[in-house]
């Protein structure tokens, strides 16, 4: 017998050990290209989230640099592009808020805790196999989340295009906030906000068709190409008010940013901030899951390629761990800069590592020339990047399919706007959760009866059907569980109960019946008890195998007064056949 | 065309009304009796239940006499007798004890407020309709939750037997705080408390004996007087006292108690106590109503007669309205009393109120007698009444049969015992829930086969049936919803994957499919695409009316690339003759 030996299955725990030794000239050209593009993207984008987060823009950059590494050792997708995202950055600002810290250097510290955390649980639910937990967030619900975000989002940055102070973590707040400010506004703000945004309006809508018919690049190329558009607003604008002296006409610049990188380690831990930011850390935590898994597995369907969920778990954690001990805060898969990477021919995740070589330049190089770029360029940046996730269409596709899902979406977004984003979100899963619940707990009972020439049954309501008055057919549509046993016990009953002396069958038929839990169990020896006093005797048929399994560790079946049928055929014609 | 007329249906409203003009002298002789020998039995049980709830004795007469007539007024069943119980006087005082008050008479004000608010709920919840909500309580959840109070309860009652001091509100707090008393122990007091809890189990099990046998009662007859027993160890016990003096021992006695009846109006509301009082109002108002509407049910039962859950909320909400604007507190069906008042031949609600009457008989002139009344006798009274509560067995039944049910069961149990009342009973709701939604979210599918010579069509690993390697049919065995969507997308795929190029047709049998979500609808239209792409079509078959009325308010059925059949059988014939 062979010696058992200790296997790690190392290429599953490091994918870079895998795609690593069959790394070739043409993935390095793709991933090459690929990141320098996705590289200029990065620079604006990752300053602005930074400042959406309520963090100094560097920061930004700091959570584009190892986080990206640690991906690429980890991750299994080969397009995902990690680091500061539009929602992510918003929870972090409200996790952060309550906390009232003052001190700038305790502010990054406590988001850095919370990338931390966050980093943790990603971790701790890849080892657990927890990935599972997401699916708790419907679709409905994301979609709502999402797009009450990108609102709340837009609304945020209208200070910076306005150039008035505002504050607040729902829409009642900001709106007030705005309102009381707007004898402050700054008209030059103002002019390079609009001027910055029309730019990249006109950028995401005729760039790329100008460069591929003027300029005649190929069309791909050309989107491609168009989505490094906001670097121009960030040049133009930097130019402008560095010549037109902006500053001094009150227009709120980034100013000063640290040259260089932060030292490595682990952020001031303040144990005392732990219990406050445990809960948001676990919203992000989910929310950056979902949001990034769902963009890796839509980016690896389209080339044939698996991902691994739990391993998604792992290398997220990883790079949430790698920002938090490199000055970065929470960091996730987004979904524009990955469409980006993958259209640009990232082939590996070396991709990410090569961005995160060109924002390392960017933090030792670049930073002196951001003194003068107008902090409404980043804003507009923002707005343009968030306008895109807001879709209310998810309204309608709800509410003409199924009333419940409306419910969902719209608890989830109006809880977001007006409340904040852990309530909204916090809220959708438990509406969502509740009303399945309640779902279930009023099941579909259909009288059913053959379909003449088959052994087919179906609902004596909807179908011409043969019946039997001595025998009446009930289809259970629903797993029998605590929420519906006694609702279930309620309605048998009465039917019988209006039936008078006719009936001598009651036959259950359980093809739709998944699971009898305990509560379930007991309520069906009440109903086989209760049919008894009126000498009626209770049949099942269609039983599944895993139900069954169960109802023979019980004693339901030796008090049962009828039989168990195979199949509802042959319970109607053994029955019907029955002398009275 | 008749005037529509605003018709109040006042006999539902007020079943008083239905019952009492039918009252008859046959009803009025049997309510009587019943009346006596519940007023008997209550009066010691009441006084045990305040010194439970931390009240002064008084309070618990003062909570069984207006209630009981609210409840005559207002109730449907025939045979519950409300009044102050053991679980609800624990969990009154567990919500009161971290408001830290010291004054007596704010801390009986404190339990009243805690009685209006839900009397309050309760009157809502049957307005509204919502008694539906007790059915998130599952058996095993209230099994496990009742059983583990009673164990609460009884180790809670010994420092009176011990004569110790001793408080908390899990069972290592008592446990250490009666560890750390027991040098104080009084042995006066332990020989009271031993000879009225000997005197007590002897009545329990062979009084009703000794009275059939040897006095020749009828042996139901000999049943209900034996439930009057304690009656017989609180006179022995007061003459006992008052003889030898036992507080001049040191043994702790009732002392005195108010006569008269305390003053009608709402208690004095400290609305600051409102916010921490809310959740255990709900609590209480849950469990109570459970409690009571389950006696309610099974004692109707046994006459054929029928409650109105609905009614029944407005009912006890009534009572605990009432119980808060006469100095008592929280006060709900209870088991014991209402199947001696059923037994003992109770045969309209009138009984409670004759009952009420004896309590205010007691109330105003035998107070003076209870002076001498040992604590310890009230503490035995209460150990023996909760030990019946306790029942273990559930967790044999709950293993041997689920054990999904049985960490319902053991979770309940254990938080219960280890944390307190009110953190056992959320969390036993909140894992019945979490396990419901983890067993939906990873449903069974079977690949089915005809099975030969039927239309039926079973499970390929368990039954002998046909099938064709072209055509691979899946039974879905769950609702297809968010928890599930992504999993069962994932099996679909891999089954096809797996059977290589033979695969043409994917059937999805949906007879168990009771519900298709938004996030399972999307999650279709992917396999749809993701099918077609691999050259295979996909179909559905047996689909439900009311889940189908939905899928064609989708574009599913536009996409689809295969057919929806009406029966299973009609796909597989279908499917099998078509030409490759």
């Amino acid at each position: 017998m062979p010696k058992p030996s200790l296997r790690i299955d190392l290429p599953r725990l490091l994918p870079i050990l895998d795609w690593g030794k069959r790394y070739d000239r043409i993935d390095l050209s793709g991933d090459m290209t690929a990141a320098v593009i996705v590289t200029i993207m990065l620079i604006p984008q990752s300053l602005a989230y930074a400042l959406l987060a309520g963090l100094p823009a560097e920061v930004g950059l700091y959570a584009s640099i190892l986080p990206l590494v640690a991906y690429a050792i980890f991750g299994t997708s080969r397009a995902l592009a990690v680091g500061p995202v539009a929602v992510i950055s918003l929870m972090s600002a409200s996790a952060l808020a309550p906390l009232g810290i003052d001190s700038v250097s305790e502010f990054i510290a406590a988001a850095g805790v919370l990338a931390l955390l966050s980093g943790v649980m990603l971790v701790a639910m890849g080892a657990l196999r927890l990935g599972v937990v997401a699916n708790l967030l419907s679709h409905p619900v994301i979609a709502g989340f999402i797009t009450a975000s990108g609102i709340l989002i837009a609304v945020s940055q209208l200070k910076h295009i306005l150039g008035i102070p505002a504050q607040g973590h729902n829409l009642p707040e900001i709106l007030s906030s705005l309102g009381q400010g707007i004898t402050h506004l700054n008209p030059w703000t103002l002019a390079t906000g609009l001027a910055a945004l029309g730019f990249l309006v006109w950028v995401r809508r005729h760039m790329a068709d100008v460069l591929h018919r003027r300029l005649g690049l190929s069309k791909g190329a050309a989107g491609t190409a168009a989505r490094v558009g906001p670097v121009f607003a960030v040049i133009g604008t930097i130019l402008l008010s560095w010549g037109a002296n902006l500053p001094g006409l009150g227009v709120a610049v980034v100013g000063e940013v640290p040259t260089g990188l932060p030292p490595l380690g682990l952020p001031t831990i303040d144990w005392a901030l732990i219990p406050a930011l445990i809960g948001p850390a676990a919203l992000i935590t989910i929310i950056g899951y979902v949001e990034s898994v769902s963009v890796a597995q839509t980016l690896a369907a389209k080339r044939r390629q698996k991902i691994d969920p739990n391993q998604e778990l792992k290398a997220l954690g990883a790079a949430n761990i790698a920002s938090a001990m490199s000055g970065g805060y929470s960091v996730t898969g987004g979904f524009a800069r990955s469409v980006v990477n993958f259209d640009a021919g990232a082939r590996t995740p070396a991709a990410g590592a090569f961005t995160a070589i060109g924002l390392t330049f960017a933090a030792l190089y670049l930073t002196p020339l951001l003194y003068f770029l107008p902090k409404a360029t980043l804003a507009a940046t923002i707005i343009i990047a968030v306008l895109s996730l807001v879709d209310l269409k998810i309204l309608k596709t709800a509410w003409t399919y199924s009333k419940a899902d409306f419910a969902a979406v719209l608890s989830t977004i109006m809880l977001t706007l007006l409340v904040g984003v852990e309530t909204g979100v916090a809220a959708g899963v438990m509406v969502s959760l509740l009303l399945f619940v309640w779902k279930t707990s009023r099941p579909h009972v259909a009288e059913v009866g053959q379909v003449p020439g088959t052994q087919h049954f179906r609902n004596i309501h909807r179908h011409q059907v043969l019946t039997d008055p001595r025998v009446v057919t009930l289809r259970i549509d629903e797993s029998l569980y605590f929420a519906n046993a006694r609702r279930m016990e309620d309605m048998i009953l009465a039917r019988v109960h209006d039936g008078r002396d006719d009936i001598e069958h009651v036959v259950l038929m359980c093809s739709a019946v998944n699971e009898i839990d305990l509560s379930a169990l007991e309520s069906l020896e009440e109903i086989n008890q209760r049919l008894s006093d009126m000498g009626v005797k209770l049949h099942l048929s269609e039983v599944k195998g895993p139900v069954m399994d169960r109802l023979k560790r019980s004693h339901l079946l030796d008090a049962l007064t009828g039989q168990v049928f195979l199949s509802q055929n042959e319970a109607f014609e053994a029955l019907i056949q029955q002398p009275s």
